[in-house]
């Protein structure tokens, strides 16, 4: 089978991760194609990674003969349109999460999704393909933790970055904490449960830089969550890990627990030296998850070959965003939200 | 200076413990005195602890000329008239946890305390006695881990005691699983933060035993917490940990963070078996927290001869049942507690 | 610039790996052909990795115009031969380790190497190029750990292999313990210490088939190795690693230590069971080294791309084999053995 | 039974461990006479401890009609001539290691001790007594681990002290690294295996302080050991572990490995900060044996009272000393040094 040919909007720092990896490390992909607004970006496709087409709109892209599916990584708020539009060109899509910021926009994308079956569409929760959650999925699903109780989870980025996320806070808009932060969480949480959020209450503390009150910006912030079974799920979510990117997962079941990444090891380093005995830790997420990010786009370029959809579907990402949106609310009241899942009925 | 001499009240499992520590760990003092309504136990003081005087009514025992201070071990139920009784007759108290179990009374026996200024009250929140709590505590105090914005406190029993629990469940009345487990969390959240509880909501969920559900207890839970300078406090309680006896602590701060038996080592040995690497893990709390138990002793004792007050109040013993029972009305209506910290001006 | 095209002999365990990353996982490299005498592999070869010629002698393959490159992965007694046919047909070369099993055939072959200067020669000792390896040279080099007083070397297969190697130790020759297991330990010592070894002792016991005792072959076994600046090294060879693949390094400094996988852990995960906190491991060198394999063929390809020569050169394979010689004649003696390092007169 | 009236001789650094638990800690023991040559020292005793006979000669303390036994951690050179002393007085005897310098004295000793079996005699391996190598011990008695073929000991000081050790090594003679450091360790290895030392060979190296040499002193060195059954022992003994002090022991067998403090951890606190995730470790020997040195003495306690012999006997202390000798010849010659085990012929 010839090699699937890829275009991809968006050349920012999660982009260039995505594009390297299709343009180098997938066997079957090629990128064909790039699109983005930064004239530096499209030099760097065409001279580093060699792709035959650049484009300044994602319309003229995904008229390209030329290509078989898009790789979309652009800003969150471009997502849906950008999908509907691949979709009725008759391309595959690989989307970077959040699917979208607005429920009724998420759902018309989906019905869009629905209606070309043939296409597949790949949401980027890179996580699940992560070789330590995928051994964590392998224990729940065998039964070895018994039942499920408790899932808690972690998602702190290093504080390395929080000075300049303070500084540009009040310009930008991050989507608030948990939409930011905790939208990989919640995935995962529903991915290990099989479950869907039912209640949650949020709240927050800015200790390091107060003003972030101001701009309605959190520092830190946690979030209990009462699953429909009653399963319990606990998020911590932060910008000020001073010893990296804390992404950790813990699971409690009847039969035993497990931790992903309590400590976020860097590699198989122990130091033993004035501090005491020291690992070394990841510091970001391209370092953590960069097998991840392959595993996924090996995924998707595995469906397309074989004619099948992955396991993380549009759904998924809708209801991601719908618990994420609720986790905003609660912290914007200080009161408990309860989520009203209907949509269970749209029968993915 | 003469030996201290305690008469003991309680000579259950945890009785026991103080009763030996007493009797032949702590310099300075002396079990002088036992009561119990169970022959056997007293027939242990006598016989194995060398105590003198035994008892039946714990009224007979304060009345002996013989005593300096007592130590309850009683059920609950019994502490604040034990507390008062003791404290009228000129003893200095050291009393297990929890101080009470209904406020008002709490509040009064609060008040015969404080006009007896001159005996020392202790509360057995032992875990402050501990060297790793110890060692987190002056790390916070110094500032190392700057401003607190997270603390995470699990206490989890092990599952051995489950099945029992179970059984004995309709008949006994254990006052609720964050009463009955958490009530030392409450205290170490209180303690790391110096800062009172606001707004908590407690969830929970019975896997192993869903008959649980019908006599009102639980198998696992969780509480988030608000407190008064929006510190977050996470509670998980529980009565099936299948690897031993989990108490761990967390403390997340702006400029690092801890974990405090993140991983409940049973002492310094690692086994690479058919398992993986195995680290043994403390099977119960007298296991975990023998020297905690003989370092707070200690500390009662040195109180006395030094003519000083300990640093774990009766106020800290009301505090910790207030937000006890707010976690069980919260498990109650599914819905946010607020707590009203009038109390403060008690001054203590 | 086009592609390398590789011919690769030998397709049994790591010979497939080899295979498998040059076919698909390594950017620039084509596998072309493919030597075996096992038809299955072949097979194997041209159906699954897409190669184009298969041969059944190696003389055939390097006459093929159609390879820039050759990868040896045959029986060691074939190595240097095979490397010495490569070099005169103008081909690069990579080989697995060891180079060759006598000084004498090495010394020749070395000297065919170096005669054709432009021809790109690596050895397979990959751990080199693992990132936790490349980490730690990395803070030996930059002078984090002082000066190295000790380096300690731990290879230890998993137990599952062992009763099948006793099953087969007489009918076919390991080469010994240290030979067949201690060869990239030795290279490891070599390459962070940039020292000879200079005297060295090895003890071996067997115990749990002293049968092993008759067909002079060994479980387990350790060295101790004095370097020519005194520096001490300690081996530790076995057969009968229960917990799975047990490779660990260890340098101690004047200014810290480090130790490099000293729990071999399979990922990121850590199990909560009734064993106590379990982290899995690693079960063997594929596993392990998996990522270290690519790197080091990637390695060899930029080495072939931009004409330079990489870092393990056939000297060290030169050495690694004395070393590895003369803690074998120590094992059959029980005596000291002294190694005479005239051969740095190569000047590599 | 009354209380078991000791007297000790020599109140340095360890001294006042042994005086202050005997005074303090150890019930039905009462430290009744200290012996000094240091004013202060017999002050503190005095003052500090409650002791009621202070001695400036050892033979007047051993006259005293108020002891039952004595405590003898002078410098080791006085320690046999100490022991006959009160043996011959009637006395029991706990004695730190060494338990002598040269074999003959030993010998001596060892019959004197012989010829009074109702005294007690214990020697100071108090870690035989720590806790996690009583449950490794544990393990190795009931067969967990299978037999043993490996057992590495590291006794390494911390480096805070080496700066002073190197000011002083001229003046003061240490006894050599491996009688000073690894006198514990070669009890463990015996312990451990129940076998004899056969064959040694010991090598050193000088680093941090090169004028070490010139005193004939180490700041590293390791030593690999035969025993009678061929099983492995592989010592590394120092000055120079930064990160505090680092007594390691693993156990390599047919079943399973472990370890006891591969991560000397101080306490069950992980601090997550700017250099990763660390461990605070111990950082000398009275913090970690600090249980240990209580359990020995009431051990030795124990045995006065049920008359009978402690597990560590004076043929203990002789086969130590013996190995430890050896170890320095084979430092001073940089041979294989062999040991003959007639000794055992002693029959303890």
């Amino acid at each position: 089978m010839s090699s699937i040919r890829l275009g991809i909007v968006g050349l920012g720092r999660l982009g260039k991760i995505h594009a390297m990896n299709i343009a180098k490390h997938i066997p079957g992909a090629t990128l064909t194609a790039a699109c983005s607004i930064v004239e530096e970006e499209l030099e760097f496709a065409t001279n580093k990674l060699g792709v035959e087409e650049t484009y300044l709109t994602y319309e003229e892209m995904v008229n390209s003969p030329n290509l078989d599916a898009v790789c979309i990584v652009s800003p969150s708020g471009f997502h849906t349109e950008q999908i509907r539009l691949a979709m009725e060109k008759g391309l595959h899509v690989f989307c970077e999460k959040p699917i979208g910021l607005e429920i009724a926009d998420i759902e018309k994308t989906i019905e869009i999704i629905e209606s070309h079956p043939d296409q597949v569409f790949q949401l980027g929760f890179m996580r699940r393909y992560d070789e330590s959650y995928q051994y964590a999925k392998e224990m729940v699903d065998s039964g070895e933790l018994g039942e499920l109780t408790v899932i808690r989870c972690y998602g702190i980025d290093p504080s390395s970055g929080l000075e300049s996320f303070v500084k540009f806070a009040g310009a930008s808009n991050s989507g608030g904490l948990f939409a930011d932060m905790s939208i990989h969480d919640i995935d995962l949480v529903r991915w290990f449960s099989n479950k869907e959020v039912k209640r949650v209450w949020a709240i927050g503390k800015n200790a390091a830089y107060p003003e972030l009150d101001e701009v309605n910006e959190l520092e830190t912030g946690a979030a209990m969550m009462q699953l429909e079974d009653k399963t319990i799920a606990i998020l911590v979510a932060g910008r000020n890990a001073v010893h990296g990117y804390h992404v950790e997962t813990e699971l409690i079941g009847t039969k035993g627990m497990l931790r992903i990444a309590a400590v976020p090891e860097k590699n198989l380093v122990s130091v033993f030296n004035e501090h005491g005995v020291v690992r070394p830790t990841s510091q970001h997420f391209p370092e953590r998850f960069q097998e991840a990010f392959m595993n996924e786009m090996k995924e998707f370029i595995s469906c397309i070959k074989e004619k099948r959809q992955p396991e993380v579907s549009a759904f998924d990402g809708l209801q991601g965003t719908k618990v994420a949106i609720a986790l905003q609310q609660s912290i914007d009241t200080n009161q408990i939200v309860e989520l009203h899942n209907q949509e269970v009925s749209y029968g993915f």
